[in-house]
């Protein structure tokens, strides 16, 4: 097949009516697949079926500061729930908290705390006329949604191939003190696969905010989701909490990571890292706003591990089932899409998924087209704030969840809706 | 021994010299004893260790749904869960939603949210000059420190042995409209003991609140937590949700339960029932705060049970065991402070505390002392909002968690504090 843009109207017109044709068979064969969210697949799940029986009746359940799990007590988490997880996120295990099942609520609350308490003493930004958070877009829907709840101004932030856009991100953050916060996912981006280069890491640590409450929200959700055991196809991030420190910006930067896609999703345990100062002004919170999390599911996660070398190994059996899964939608978008030049994608080696490019103008009619022919993927727009993709252009796919066989089916009707909806723009443009 | 006030200062000066020998002789003991919390005992963990058991890699993990527990998804609680939580909390199955591991949490949440986010559209809470709660007292620290802690003013409603005094109730929340909520803990409360009448829950759902904004805050906690199996020997509480919608008044109730004092403290499951209006108001809150709660171990509690019956016998077996402790406390009581006339207790059928208040001024006096003998009781005042008991007065004893032996050594530590502080102060008085 060749580019599309080559083609004159009369060819585009026998390729968009074969397309139909191939559309409507699809649309035919009654298929019904999900790849809409970044869910680990059911093989994965059995992976940590070991933690379930990590915690049984005839095991103790004294943790190693002589504290029962079982009861009341420990406010910032299990000794041992700390070290695992600090050396997950790669910070010193005094600089962490370990919260419960979810990262995102985490978030949630950083926020939510800023709102009516301020950050570090700062005024609470409730009271505040303005709130503002850059968005490197692509990005997370679910981050946005969290600002969007609190009124707080997003802004879309180009990424890069090596990051945000710094001289964007630098000028904004230096001139208005109304920007408080900047979300990012810097390693194996959602849904970008993206991971942040070491210069962009270092400007980020380097940035002087004009707002003495502005954070980084590091949300550090694919640390050790590598699709690759060898480290040369690894992606390597630099540390920000450390980075931040050298450059005397201490407090600049919430760390937040979770087990939800080591263990299970929504039975996993989460973190926040950073500066001891922030971590004390968290507590004062924390103290009122819960006795303790679920110790016994640290300590279940503890003793599933051992250590983090134990993470580390149960990792590559992640990778090990989501290679050929990431392999069978490249392969067909390579196959399906390379030579009509009608889309680009990522081709990440970590995270969950994959960000696919189309002609501007055409993912919410090729979402849509997916979606009734039996294939659900993430709303186009939900990339971008306020669920807005002002290209029209992002669509994510979250290969995770169905099967390598079912996933090949899957992109190809991906790649047939992608090829109809393109041609359909361009003849209607043509108009 | 007589009653202290029949006493001349010659006798007291006596009794004093004999107390302090005894005070001294206790110090000397070197005991180490908590009676602080509201912690079960570890005979009482041990009665849960079947749900460990109740999840293993050879079950399966899929609920009656066809949900896979171990994966994303349920965002208000898996049926199973609904069913036995509203069973345990008397609401109808709609009427719920399923959190995390604490009620403490969703209670310090849904304040959170009404500061930033009103109650089913009014305004935010941080958008008014003052906010205000009324607090029945003594009652538990924990919900004052919730409302302390987003600047809300409290104010004191007297208890008195059938509930909170509702004329006072009555006539404040109708008149003022920046009252938005009243702590209340109606059966078994901490730390009273007190259950509400009926007469005083048909006030409450009868309330004429002037904001419509006003929530009673209804903290379920003990609601089967009886002492004594026979039904005649236990407290009734009318179900006030139903009464608030008879009443009128169907969105004016928040009830609160969790299992931590059902299983195993920090690794339980908690709900949050109201009207189907409150819900869907906190529904939209919750989707953008997680995506959903821990089922594995909403899962294992209901494995564990079966159904409410099952948690009902699991509670007798609580009450076996509490019941020893509360008696070796008010047995002591009975036995060294009946006669002296300086003090008065609660004699509660159910939940986790005995209320003891002694001669006002004293409260302070008796903790400091049995804190140096050795004996830690919550600090003086925490039963009051700010911790300022305008009486020093009111004492909370957490009778589970020492054993019933410990507890005779504690009761009488305790009771040798309060004959001293009593007769200190009553001899200082006289000068």
């Amino acid at each position: 097949m060749a580019a599309f843009q080559t083609l004159n109207r009369d060819e585009l017109l026998k390729i968009k009516d074969e397309l139909e044709k191939e559309y409507e068979k699809i649309k035919g064969l009654g298929i019904k697949l999900d790849m809409s969210r970044g869910k680990p697949g059911k093989d994965q799940l059995d992976l940590s079926m070991g933690m379930v029986d990590a915690l049984a009746s005839d095991h103790s359940f004294v943790g190693e500061q002589g504290i029962d799990c079982r009861n009341y007590g420990v406010l910032d988490g299990i000794v041992e729930a700390k070290r695992l997880l600090s050396e997950m996120i790669e910070c010193p295990i005094d600089n962490i908290i370990i919260y419960g099942n979810s990262s995102l609520n985490v978030m949630y609350d950083t926020v939510a705390r800023s709102m009516t308490h301020g950050v570090m003493g700062s005024t609470p930004w409730c009271k505040l006329d303005k709130v503002k958070f850059l968005c490197p877009v692509p990005g997370y829907d679910r981050h946005f949604a969290i600002t969007e709840f609190f009124g707080i101004e997003m802004i879309n932030i180009p990424m890069n191939e090596d990051g945000p856009d710094m001289n964007m991100v630098e000028k904004l953050v230096s001139e208005d003190d109304s920007i408080k916060g900047i979300w990012c996912i810097p390693k194996y981006g959602n849904p970008t696969g993206i991971t942040y280069s070491d210069a962009v890491v270092k400007r980020f640590a380097r940035l002087k905010p004009a707002a003495k409450d502005f954070r980084i929200y590091w949300d550090n959700a694919y640390t050790i989701h590598h699709l690759y055991d060898e480290e040369d196809k690894q992606d390597h991030l630099i540390e920000i909490l450390a980075e931040c420190e050298k450059a005397g910006n201490p407090d600049m930067v919430f760390k937040f990571c979770s087990t939800s896609k080591v263990t299970f999703p929504g039975s996993g345990i989460a973190a926040i890292s950073a500066s001891k100062a922030n971590l004390e002004f968290i507590k004062k919170q924390l103290t009122v706003q819960t006795i303790g999390h679920d110790k016994l599911n640290q300590l279940r996660h503890y003793r599933f591990f051992g250590n983090f070398d134990g993470m580390k190994e149960h990792m590559k059996k992640h990778a090990a089932l989501l290679r050929p899964k990431f392999a069978a939608v490249l392969t067909t978008l390579d196959r399906e899409l390379k030579d009509a030049d009608i889309a680009s994608w990522t081709n990440p080696v970590g995270g969950y998924f994959i960000s696919l490019n189309v002609h501007n103008g055409c993912a919410k009619d090729v979402v849509q087209m997916c979606k009734d022919a039996g294939l659900v993927l993430t709303n186009a727009g939900a990339t971008y704030p306020y669920g807005k993709d002002p290209y029209d252009s992002n669509i994510r796919i979250a290969p995770s969840f169905p099967t390598p066989e079912e996933l090949k089916d899957a992109a190809h009707v991906l790649c047939v809706c992608v090829k109809l909806a393109t041609v359909n723009k361009m003849l209607t443009g043509e108009k």
